[in-house]
């Protein structure tokens, strides 16, 4: 991962990365039913730190197995500073894969998000330590209730999208989307261009313009935003 | 579309409206799935313009096709200034059907809001803009990689209600309903009056009033209003 | 219903309480699809005072049955001061179970809260009225037009939970959850000081503890936070 | 229930009954999700004996509730000969709730049929005994794990459609549906009629007869119908 | 519509079809919740006509509009022999697009099939018939309880796959799907070959082979396949 | 995994085998919409082989994984005579995880049957071949349309269901269930003893004996039982 890829994704919004990789022929990015916790929600990029769950099973989903060499406690421990966590809960929403204590680990080791296609508990204390979270919702049951936490780092689904460690992740108020390594440079180098370009559509068509004369943009309406974007500097 | 009925209609919630349609043995008229994007969202009204996807085929769905006679921007040109563009997209939210470009353009056209039972995507510059739509959550994903646009004004099935051009799109709050053009006349003229009982109904409910004794209200009720109503003038 | 017992579990998250039942065995408690209206709603505490009803059936569904003995008009006045009202719709969120004017009688009576699987309508209304209601969402239509209402203070199911007339009802954030009587009192003793233990456990961590040396915490960490309590008096 | 009217409504199919409903204004009659365990199981009707779920609760839903007094044993020996058992099961597909023992009984007892939108176990053996059944699949699951009976010959909701006891019940290939009391003597008297006549119309269509000049049939087609029939005696 | 390419098309699986159509690049040609009727259903094939219902509203829902010109009837007179009806519902399952008098006329007519991702009703009557249907099951309720016919040979959205008038339409145990005709002749073409190969190379798996020498195949079990045909003939 | 207790297994069917479980405090041991290709499907016995699939991601996803290491053809090598394969598709159903080349190889081997909860493909094929299964419906499209093969052999969820490798699992007409190996010699040994009691029971019900008095058996019916299994040798 690098950290000037990063800083470039972070200019980038997830509707122009999927555009780029709808080009490119991937068409399953985005992660369905995980949304920001918290409105207006900064964007986060990282790379992907995967956990996976299965429901629980009465014999093996007790209290006891919270001191189990194979937790959510240990896998945070494990996560890098930068990463996002990105969870499979096989889309169970009755119990809530991760609560404020874990997420205040996860915001003081420098985690920079989670994203999961499950519930996640502890809402309005999670909001207040302001550690940011896409989620499929809350519920007030404890994971053990409904989920057994069994490994990380291996290939994951999470909300109908494959997901592998390493993969980048980026999330923002349209939701979260992953970026296979492949694409990361290239989304870096050019999408914050892209971002500016729109930006200058959008304005244009606030000003006036039709839609038919400017978008998409076509090669001479490119060249007419960086005629513009000199001028402007 | 009659200017006196859409002003009319303004001051007439869309709770108000289902109980008449639904006296007049109208069930189905509450577009579902269909939220506010934005919280605290004002009423709008509008006649429908109606638009609708059917899902992507991988030879169809190429970016080319935004440049095919048939597309939404060449439907969004279209649109009268009051109107309300309500899009049928069978049910697809994996992608967004529009996105911050399109409504630019339908704000300044003067369109009064979108509903799809689709998603939407660029929220955030969306409620920038400030231009009101009632979606099915968002997606960062184009258009194109879940939907091909294929008509406008046509009859359309939005959100599980049947939409014709023409009828009268009333959303708040509570959602989207659809009005079909025989009823709004009437209800343009007995809404705000109802709405303005309903208002008494409840200053009286939480002034003590027993529900028994004054809801529904019956005849003798509705005479103490508008004995009230005088007295107020 | 004990107003000590429902003093000491409004300072308990539902979160606390979910757990505690965990570990009697008791794993299906939290009300299913039922969200705080209004986006940090106070908790609620207070005995279930059951509501059911069916699907509307045009025979059935007339407004003439608003003047009918069984009514949720009937219902609402019946109900006790400090109760939460908790309505089984059979999954119905294309009518609006409930609407302005009953969450004004329920506010007046004193009633603590409204839960439902259902939708409600006049959400505008509600949130100015200042009534705190979970539900499934909203929709404009009215409730005859998709439910029946047959009866109230009989075992119902709600969001997947059976609840019987007597069972405690604890909504925060994260929703509701369902308290049988016998576990209240014991949640009502120990809950407050849980609730104090996990805030302190979250303050180790935002400071920079590990997970494995105090999460879940052990007896030696319970007796540290013991010996904190006694220090900060 | 009067068995004149089971005996013609033998004779009339599910499809005509609910577009004779239809035409009075019922549109809801139909029960969703409940399909014929064996195809080509015989249509079977009789009045309704509603019994009614909610979600099981650990701390109730012990084995020991089954020798409680409220419970479907209880219940099965309480069913008259002829009637159809109509099971409110919430939409808990998880565990079955009527194996073959129940059913065993139900099938001595003279019951004619059982309606559930919830699963049935034991579905070999209830085949086997031939006992008609109309689920929503099957469970192997006891009905304890997932379901508590609370009581019967109460309104329910089955599948989407309300059902009160002494509803009549008719079942066959195209599913079950609800027949009110007022209106199963008209059904009764005009229905086996429309039976005859709708085989006719197929007969006419099959050796040629284009759909615009008999279908639906007027008043015309119906008077060749009349005379074929005279003729055919 | 090519018979020669339509007498090919009979002797291809639809696993084959979307194999190769995979390959292409198109992956969303399955058209999802369409069974066959009765099992072991011969494969059928023909090009699409289309035709398109949205819900029903009551002010248009009524029997009257069987007289309409826009009707199913109509539409049904208008098919050519050798064509597949497909049905667009919206996802409406609660009504019976179809029934056995309109399927006795599309048999007449030798319409080959018809699939829709709504329900059917009269199913013991259309099995009877002999009528090749695959549907998202079985419904009693009349068509227009629940949809409205609106047109016809416009592209529609069938079970979550877009089809054009014109597009072929292969339909057997698995299933029904659209081959767009640019590849019709293709897979015309090579399509049977593939089908004899894929049962040799079942037959050598059932001999012993590993599918680790054997499948997919390689252009040496290709050639062991061709010889083998050749020894065969 | 020991021949004997898979022989007697054979004999308990799968409703009793959640009996058991349930009793023992395991409540989510069904496989949910996991259905007998084959109506009278045999019981089939065998420790589980688990397979995991992620959704399918188009840089991934192409025909030349055929022949990665990862591959179900390599996990089928790898399976041993008598295990059944679990297979865990994160619920896709839109493309066929399975198909009959598979299928053959897996009946060669001597595998006992496929559970998995998403779509097989070439279902008249796989009947022809007879080899049991187990799924959620069918599907024409390629598993590469819609999933990724990751792993075997690792803990998955299946149909809402933990399975690690080495579960036992049980599958018949009612469905597939999990039986942990600790409680698999429980169940061998009272199991067949349960299932003659069950078959009695349904005997004296069917001879007339009311539920209340028999069911479910105390231990004066089962002593009456033994007393009748003894006589009857």
């Amino acid at each position: 991962m690098s950290i000037n890829i990063v800083q470039a994704l972070k200019q980038v919004s997830t509707a122009t990365i999927t555009t780029f990789l709808f080009q490119k022929g991937l068409k399953n990015v985005w992660i369905r039913r995980a949304s920001p916790l918290r409105p207006g929600q900064e964007r986060q990029v990282g790379a992907a730190f995967t956990l996976r769950f299965v429901p629980a099973r009465e014999d093996l989903a007790t209290e006891s197995i919270w001191s189990a060499p194979i937790s959510t406690r240990a896998a945070v421990e494990d996560m890098p500073a930068g990463c996002i966590a990105v969870a499979d809960t096989g889309g169970v929403t009755h119990a809530g894969s991760f609560g404020d204590i874990l997420c205040a680990r996860m915001k003081v080791i420098g985690v920079s998000g989670l994203v999961t296609d499950g519930a996640i508990r502890d809402r309005d204390a999670i909001e207040e330590i302001g550690f940011p979270v896409w989620s499929n919702g809350v519920s007030s049951s404890p994971s053990t209730s409904g989920l057994t936490f069994v490994d990380w780092q291996r290939p994951i689904s999470c909300g109908g999208v494959a997901v592998f460690p390493g993969d980048y992740i980026v999330a923002d108020g349209d939701g979260a989307v992953v970026v296979p390594p492949r694409y990361a440079e290239q989304i870096a180098a050019s999408g914050p261009d892209e971002e500016r370009l729109d930006l200058w559509v959008r304005e244009q068509v606030l000003s006036g313009a039709r839609l038919t004369d400017i978008y998409p943009p076509d090669e001479a309406v490119r060249e007419r935003f960086r005629a513009s974007a000199t001028r402007n500097r």
